[in-house]
């Protein structure tokens, strides 16, 4: 048999991470006081609900409703699903009863729901967490008439996405780590190919040429990633490579790079500069050393229970000690199966980030620590890094660079 | 610089497509009577929004409103964006004016639609279409609580992504047909090296390493993509290949296979058969002519304003009336940026269909047909061909299979 290394995790792999995800279910709920959660999508293909990856596994076509319900204790996992999509479900062997219908979805999703008569149903929305908000307006409207009795009973899934989502399995932290490695790999050989005269889009089209050798995915779309970024006038983000800028001496190179091994992400934030050490302008070094600085501070400061925007203003505080602007994004999200993995957050108490930074971090949470600064007259300056958390603090996924790499 | 051949659009391809896009809007929210239309999304990376990837194109990470309206005929784009997401929409130089927010997000937006005041703010909720159905219920009730004065004014942005998504313009249609041939040459080179005493799940993988040879990308997830089905109890569908189920002599293979390619997807069923013509069971050619048969009558029947249902009809009759039992799914669904690309349907009448086998067929769709039929004690038969519907009919977007191919 041929062997391709896949961007997604293959059937039994991804049926292993599942089974870890629902049995930390019955807990959860009985903690939350949660007795029933309804996933409730269609055509996910289309639009999909990110939550269906920790507990489902797959897309589906026709309307489909997946079924967690907790009485004494016992979790009783149900799917109702069109005909066509019923044989995959049976196959996962996930479920405790899967429900394949040919032409009306309403009479089991009704029956099923009246028989169990729970006390709440929680579903996929949330006005804080992206996450935790799969399920579309359309659906919504659509439960509602269906189950007009339950109407006021309809919660946020938010607190059981955030937690099955957030705290990894030993299997995805191994997944991360390596998609780290992989990321690193990748610089490394980069760092022996770059050079003084080549475009933005130049060097982002060879990354991904050992993207595409090392047959793995992308963090996020590829059009930007790697950002990459030479410019002493560019913003670093979520940008394009200029086809105008062009790497030269005595100029910084910043990469914000994100691969997905098997479909974890890694999200790495590194920086060049071509020329010597010697040659490195001081007001570089000084940058360079601040966010170095910051993000060892922040990765001391971590243990479990902290709350983010704790954790946030160590490396913030540093880096506007050190005369700097403050840095206009939070120090840190968490990285799953997506870049920006939803959750808690490592974040300032800013309206935009709503309650996400005032969470405890909790054990198996990975999250990205980024600072970044801008300088006077040498553009921006930023890495990241990718921990997760300890009983006793975190560890740093792949060792954490402490200067630029020079060319 | 290095060529590489991108499973996504260009930057330069995408802007063209999307200004395409651009351009039909003013007519269509004119016959509609719609003077305001607001994409409102986060994090889109994690939830997505179908219907931006015709009118805005990327993803994005923060807070956004992708806000088209129209006073005088006059249509004007505007996006709220976080400014960490700015320099992507200013660099596109697809909207009239760019808005980067620092932290709030909501004063920006109330100011622009209270300075407007539409009539009607059509948002991006269905029950009946998936595709216009991608404003979370999360986000729809941030925006209840935004702009509680227009709340009235909410209607179903359905009918304008329904037509902009349906009517493929001609570059559209090309790259569709690049995928459909893309599909057609690996299905050919697959041919040469099929043969008897391969497992399902080995098939598909020699399949999948041709897909990573001409750089394109899957139409519908990975692992069940081209579905592979070689035994006489498989019931076909969207599932998994089977790592015991074996090609036999005899035996007739399935695949349904879509690929990606610049974004445009392809959806084609073919059938193999182990063994010479002469060898061909009664039944698989009986069930075969009547597929093929099937597909040409209703392609004969296709014209621009004739009903999804209409067209279903001729081709399920047909299966009937040869005596076997009617296929339990509808006999085209619309391709494009996704396998399944909703919207009206060539379908019968059913409750899970909704209203679109109701809708008038027009110029410029593009439509699978894919009757299938069980035999006695052959298994199943199904082929699937791609049209585009003109201004006097229909075309394939490539030559359909009249036969299975003889292996």
């Amino acid at each position: 048999m041929i062997t391709i290394s896949e961007e997604f995790l293959s059937p039994e792999f991804k049926k292993k991470i599942i089974l870890e995800k629902h049995a930390q279910l019955p807990q959860l709920l009985q903690n939350l006081g949660i007795d029933c959660w309804i996933i409730f999508v269609r055509e996910t293909g289309t639009n999909s609900d990110a939550a269906m990856e920790y507990v489902v596994g797959n897309d589906v076509v026709g309307k489909s409703a997946f079924i967690f319900s907790l009485k004494a204790n016992k979790l009783k996992k149900i799917s109702i699903v069109a005909y066509f999509d019923a044989n995959t479900e049976r196959e996962k062997g996930i479920w405790d009863e899967v429900i394949g219908y040919l032409n009306s979805f309403k009479d089991h999703l009704k029956k099923k729901i009246q028989d169990f008569n729970p006390n709440k149903i929680a579903l996929n929305f949330s006005v804080e967490d992206p996450t935790s908000d799969g399920l579309t307006h359309g659906m919504f409207l659509i439960l509602k008439q269906l189950l007009p009795n339950f109407a006021d009973q309809f919660v946020s899934a938010q607190n059981i996405i955030s937690a099955i989502q957030g705290i990894k399995t030993p299997t995805e932290i191994k997944l991360i780590r390596k998609a780290c490695q992989i990321t690193e790999d990748i610089n490394k050989f980069m760092t022996s190919i770059l050079q003084i005269g080549q475009f933005e889009t130049e060097i982002q089209k060879r990354f991904q040429l050992e993207v595409a050798k090392h047959q793995v995915g992308y963090s996020w779309q590829k059009d930007q990633n790697p950002a990459i970024d030479c410019s002493v006038e560019k913003e670093y983000g979520h940008v394009f490579p200029s086809p105008k800028n062009l790497t030269k001496k005595g100029l910084a190179l910043h990469n914000d790079f994100g691969i997905r091994y098997h479909g974890y992400c890694s999200d790495l934030q590194r920086m060049w500069f071509f020329g010597s050490k010697d040659e490195l302008p001081e007001e570089l070094r000084r940058g360079l050393n601040t966010i170095v600085k910051a993000i060892e501070m922040a990765a001391e400061a971590i243990k479990p229970g902290k709350l983010g925007y704790e954790i946030d203003k160590v490396a913030r505080d540093y880096v506007i000690s050190q005369g700097y602007a403050e840095f206009k994004h939070a120090l840190g999200h968490q990285v799953g199966l997506h870049a920006h993995d939803g959750g808690n957050l490592i974040g300032p108490l800013w309206e935009r980030y709503g309650s996400s930074p005032k969470q405890p971090l909790q054990i198996g949470q990975v999250f990205t620590l980024e600072p970044s600064l801008k300088t006077q007259n040498h553009g921006m300056i930023a890495m990241e890094e990718m921990i997760v958390v300890t009983e006793t603090g975190c560890d740093f996924l792949v060792p954490p660079k402490k200067d630029f790499i020079f060319v």
